[in-house]
């Protein structure tokens, strides 16, 4: 099958696409190197090395014997957008092609203003080609677990079923999200089910949960097939960004009490998440929905099963909890779509674990300490990042009258 | 109190500004003339003559003895915003400042990204400039009925109490909107709410219904006064459009059966759901939603009534819907927190019914038939407008290869 990974450069849609092309799809990627831009903002860089595009592309054909044919674009850009697709005409789309931090959007108005523009602006722009050039193709749509926020009640996939007041409706299942990163990603979810009605879409709208893990069975093959992976504070996310604390004698930060709870997957169970996606396409017109983890943890559970396995001595340390979220909460979301289709979850191992910390200690002399620490603040409109992104010039924090 | 009314040269901010500045309190008024471009844009004009921003204001300083100050600019420009709120410093902010047609939304790409980013980035600014300056200020933002699209549930103001599996919660009410300008409201509405979390700001959502009605008590003084009076078919709404074609002696248009029913309200009741709601303020962190209506009617009893009341011969047309919606439908939603809070609803009646008419009569020589029927279809991603508009380049249409 014709598929097309949008920001297959990043740390998933990279694994996917040589996943994708592995299982025998014809792949192709598009990214503008927006991901590798916000490290230079930051300061910051990826804790494994990762080669270019072209070289990744060219060290495939030489380890997989497969090319993957390569956009270089901005999903902003409608012309290019439906060039793009008017020219290769997938079958699929897999969008990962988007600002994917809550920090990252959280830093101040121009960052909100990016995140939300930059995401919800691009997607439009996809469906817009898909609708013009062919309405067959299938969208598979990377959202979050985050969008659900933490309702009191069970968390189902996508859709639910309510009754009130003698009646009853299948309806979108409310959200309530935590950043304005992860209420793009909602805003993305209702044009999407919109476009299923209007021009009969097929689309799938994954909500993933937080992901974990440096490498895939493809990744691994060679150094220049090496994805991504981030610690800092603003693009690392909870389980990776401890693993290299414990491995740098750093106590494991846990944000507030720790009891909050994250609904985590493998990275080998992602990129056959959008496989299994991609194999099974969803029907004409219908907007279905996979919340795609394999288990949920605590923040305090995952410091603690990563305190319990490093070898060494490991600490942790509650720090103030940077975000406004709830720490004590109910949480029972559902995920048995994506297993019915055929999914066997990997979940967090001692294996998993002492590869991890194995990958850290590889490359603990490129680790900044300093980068670490949460420095987005959400009460905030204006964070003080602690390195180069501080002294440029920002809408929101220029505009600010001395208070 | 210092209210300040974004989109204050509107159909409807320019009638609430007066309203306000008759209520005694200190208003001044915002806009872009972003809905004047849009008639050049399509050709087409109000009904009734309107005089510009600056001759309306002189007007009112002779009608009514007092004056309200004016900022013209753009609320996407984030510099603007927070200048104009930092120097003004408004106790309410009433939002009326957003592309608010579904047709001009759903003409192409182009027009759905506009109104999109128009729509949510100005509002992100508003709330932004809000969260920076004062979080006290009290944001009153327009919404629509059209958020909620039509569930088989009665319709809550905004929030519903939901039981499943045994546990429950309130939540935002789901939505599923018809049109890429509605879902522009609903990821407002999502953003705001979340402003309210993190930032303790003060929010009144109004999901208004379909506005009806020429003038208000002030608009009538003066003819400098006079706001604008839509009837083609992107601005127009239902009852104003068929109150013309009955004076035209054109057959009144019926999308599709007629059944499709509508939330409506009296011009001159928007202007006192904007007062109350600014005078009865959302308290800190409050995200409160009215539904701002005063009665629904199929569009089907709309022309019904219509035609009865019309001293003339009146017949109605079904014709193709252009939209994607459901025809048969239930339809029943709340609206009793306005009147708990003293709103005495003006009813659909035939004075005011034949007060149209008269307006109709006395311009009806600057009607231009064409513009009357609908050109914008749903399941189209570029549609072909009737004049102007089709001739200019416009990023789908001109992207679109031969098919």
């Amino acid at each position: 099958m014709q598929i097309l990974v949008l920001g297959g450069d990043g740390y998933l849609g990279w694994p996917t696409a040589l996943h994708l092309s592995a299982a025998g799809h014809d792949v192709a990627v598009c990214d503008n190197f927006a991901r590798r831009g916000y490290d230079e903002e930051l300061g910051v860089e990826s804790l494994v090395p990762i080669a270019s595009l072209q070289e990744r592309v060219a060290a495939w054909v030489q380890v997989g014997g497969k090319t993957i044919k390569t956009y270089v674009g901005d999903l902003c850009d409608a012309a290019f957008v439906h060039g793009m697709v008017g020219e290769l005409r997938p079958e699929t789309i897999v969008h990962f092609g988007e600002q994917r931090a809550a920090p990252y959007s959280m830093i101040d108005q121009a960052h909100a203003v990016y995140t939300q523009t930059n995401n919800v602006i691009g997607n439009l722009n996809v469906m817009y080609a898909i609708a013009d050039i062919d309405r067959d193709i299938h969208l598979v749509k990377l959202g979050t677990m985050g969008e659900y926020g933490t309702p009191n009640i069970d968390i189902e996939e996508g859709w639910i079923e309510i009754e009130h007041n003698g009646r009853s409706d299948r309806v979108l299942y409310p959200k309530r999200p935590g950043s304005f990163y992860h209420l793009s990603k909602v805003h993305d979810s209702h044009n999407i089910e919109f476009g299923c009605r209007i021009w009969g879409m097929r689309a799938t709208d994954l909500n993933q949960g937080v992901v974990y893990g440096a490498d895939t069975e493809h990744t691994k093959l060679d150094p220049r097939l090496a994805t991504r992976f981030d610690y800092d504070g603003v693009f690392g996310t909870v389980l990776n960004r401890m693993v290299i604390q414990a491995v740098l004698g750093h106590p494991l930060t846990v944000y507030g009490n720790g009891s909050q709870t994250r609904a985590l997957i493998n990275i080998v169970d992602t990129v056959e998440c959008i496989r299994i996606s991609a194999e099974n396409p969803a029907g004409r017109g219908e907007f279905r929905v996979f919340n795609q983890f394999t288990e949920s943890l605590s923040v305090r559970q995952i410091a603690d099963t990563i305190a319990a396995d490093y070898p060494g001595e490991c600490t942790t340390e509650e720090i103030e909890n940077p975000r406004v979220e709830a720490e004590n909460h109910y949480y029972n979301p559902r995920h048995t779509r994506l297993v019915d289709l055929g999914l066997e979850p990997t979940l967090l191992s001692d294996t998993l674990i002492d590869h991890l910390f194995e990958v850290a200690e590889r490359h603990k002399d490129r680790v900044d300490l300093e980068a670490i620490m949460p420095t987005v603040r959400w009460r905030e409109t204006a964070s003080e990042l602690p390195r180069t992104v501080s002294e440029l010039p920002r809408a929101a924090s220029e505009l600010a009258p001395a208070k």
